[in-house]
């Protein structure tokens, strides 16, 4: 499998090795209405992508990222007008790491609904010419499912060598194989589940009434009041960012350690920052919603609620997934108590039931459900071991061995 | 042991086996200043009580009850006015019950900073004839325990047979064991911990946050303006409850129920409740933020912040605990995450570095940390064996054996 290595000296000295370089999004349109599970129809919607790699000749090496809660298209690379934006998936699909772009065309898209390109609450409503706020239909993973498979045809694949996601990501990874069996030959799904349990459905609850309670929004039409509702979006993030993360995560990297403790190391006793966590979750909360969408927030929470394809069959997820036709990869971490390995392990069983291929892995991290997004050398291992099983599959190229993580 | 079974067919008729009966409380005055470990000082305090059973003639039958975030004094019976107002403790004291009130004085005590009718913020600030608000000082757990000690020198109580209490009631009786160590002949800490975790300040910030970033609370001087901050003390109270119990009883109680499904079983595709956990939560917001007042929720969650008595140790626990001469029973529940099993083998640890006498139990009860104000049978068969063993020790007279959770 060792050949082409590549010189990465070559490369420009602001772009780091393995990474896809400077990237600009693209947004396309589309007109026709979209008939949406709720029963309202978006009237045509614009979609913000980008892309990495070069689709072959024949089509077959094309990877579809779906994104979670509060990420983007903006899966890997440099923003164009932002040299300090990026990627969030980075560390995952670059040349030459574990989703190899040297050897797969890989495609982020930004959701409908979401505030970063793709039309969305704070989109103008072509009925009224202001803002869509609270009129924006309701959305779920198969909704966004659909829309993205318009981008598919619009980009000329007729069937993606993997769909992958993390977390909601991964659920619409699990929707797409449902959904458009013929399309998807592998769908990779990792600290996912196939339904939110009651108590994820509280945190989103208690996040959504935050938002809903604050005074600034104006039963969510309030871009017409110049103000967004901070306060309560700040609260969202940063009862969301507390169980991203495990409890033991959270102990060792702030433990009880005082902010800037006062006279001889006492507390300040009052309701300022007494301790680091604090620090940490209101800088957090603030500057999630400095640039995040409070409705798209609300709405990517009810999304999740929402899902649990095995609903129509009774709570049989394997009936649901009956029409499945992928491989799968499964990934998730030990100590991710929002989506816990039970949830996985609940879809690897109902797949094994269909006789569908599955690999799963379950990795010791101790970082929580944020795992998904961080350099877990493991876990890359097992990222990058299974799209060299696609890749060899398809009879792609062979990978750069030179900056892999098995390397 | 079996002697004196009390015919509970006497009982009148609107009080159940097993009760005190009806109960009224007790207001005391201290009119001594309190210095606090935050450099202030309270001016003088009321504390509400309640006894239940009669004091011996030696004194050496009194048990101290500590009440946790959202309780009171009223630990046992029916209130005097409210017979729907039963003791938050009720299934754990009472004549037979666990802590037998046919032998042991037992007294509850609302803090001070409560809502009450202890002095708390919403009491009048004698200084300036309004509602103290923010201007009532911060409080700390070795706070209440110092006034709690003026009541029982008010009551004639020496020394305590137990000083007992759940969560942070558990601290306080922790810190009684510190504090007072000639006053404490045995402490009971249940589902409790010698400091919090980061995840816990966490979620407590979180619910100060929702609280003080409501338009209502007026810099904690919602009072004079007739308003209380319901919504942000309702969204703290939700996130509260969610931490209260595992994630397995959430889903077994409520698993992915809709509350009133849409026409053919869907869903309504809105921010009203579509699932029963968000109905429940929703209704345990409400209705805390009706009776509950909101400086309370924050000093409290504020003073479970700060308790850390290894802290002044260089966080060895172990000589914090050095001056103790109490005996301990430590009781833990498998499923509670907000206060796991480990938080109390660290205190027992410590207290076996200090050869005291200790003994521990960890429940595997299914509830949660809620689980130490439940009916478990083995839980209440602990304490009570542990009651039976500080009676035999101080002589007292045998229990009831016919209502006992052992007969």
């Amino acid at each position: 499998m060792a050949s082409h290595p590549v010189s990465l000296s070559l490369a420009p000295a602001a772009v780091p090795n393995g990474s896809v370089g400077v990237v600009t999004a693209e947004v396309v349109r589309f007109e026709e209405p979209l008939a949406l599970a709720s029963g309202q129809t978006l009237p045509g919607y614009e979609l913000a992508f980008e892309t990495y790699g070069t689709l072959n000749e024949a089509g077959t090496n094309a990877v579809l990222v779906c994104h979670a809660l509060n990420a983007s298209h903006h899966v890997a690379g440099i923003a164009a007008n932002d040299a300090k934006d990026i990627g969030w998936w980075d560390n995952m699909v670059g040349p030459g790491k574990a989703v190899d772009t040297s050897r797969f065309f890989v495609i982020g898209v930004n959701n409908i609904g979401s505030c970063f390109g793709s039309t969305g609450p704070s989109s103008i409503n072509p009925a009224t010419g202001r803002p869509w706020g609270a009129a924006f239909p309701m959305l779920t993973v198969e909704d966004w499912v659909q829309a993205q498979a318009r981008l598919a045809d619009y980009l000329g694949i007729r069937k993606f060598a993997a769909v992958m996601g993390g977390s909601l990501g991964g659920m619409q990874a699990l929707s797409w194989a449902i959904a458009c069996p013929e399309r998807v030959e592998h769908c990779v799904v990792i600290a996912s589940t196939s339904r939110l349990s009651a108590q994820n459905i509280g945190f989103n609850e208690v996040a959504r009434r935050a938002i809903i309670s604050d005074r600034d929004f104006h039963g969510g039409d309030y871009y017409a009041y110049g103000v967004v509702p901070a306060r309560g979006l700040s609260v969202a993030r940063m009862v969301g960012h507390i169980t991203y993360q495990s409890n033991a995560m959270l102990a060792e990297k702030f433990g009880r350690t005082q902010r800037e403790p006062a006279a001889g190391g006492g507390f300040h006793y009052g309701y300022g920052v007494e301790f680091e966590v604090e620090s940490y979750l209101r800088h957090q909360g603030e500057k999630f919603s400095r640039y995040f969408d409070a409705n798209t927030y609300l709405l990517t929470t009810r999304a999740l609620d929402y899902f649990d394809p095995a609903r129509a069959c009774g709570g049989d997820l394997a009936r649901a997934l009956a029409g499945v036709r992928a491989s799968f990869l499964l990934v998730s971490f030990a100590t991710d108590w929002r989506f816990p390995p039970a949830c996985s392990r609940e879809i690897v069983r109902a797949l094994l039931q269909n006789r569908r291929a599955v690999t799963y892995a379950e990795i010791d991290a101790p970082h929580g459900h944020d795992a998904f997004l961080l350099s877990d050398r493991r876990y890359h291992a097992v990222v990058q071991g299974y799209y060299d099983h696609i890749a060899r599959a398809l009879n792609l190229p062979p990978r750069h061995l030179t900056t892999g993580v098995l390397a």
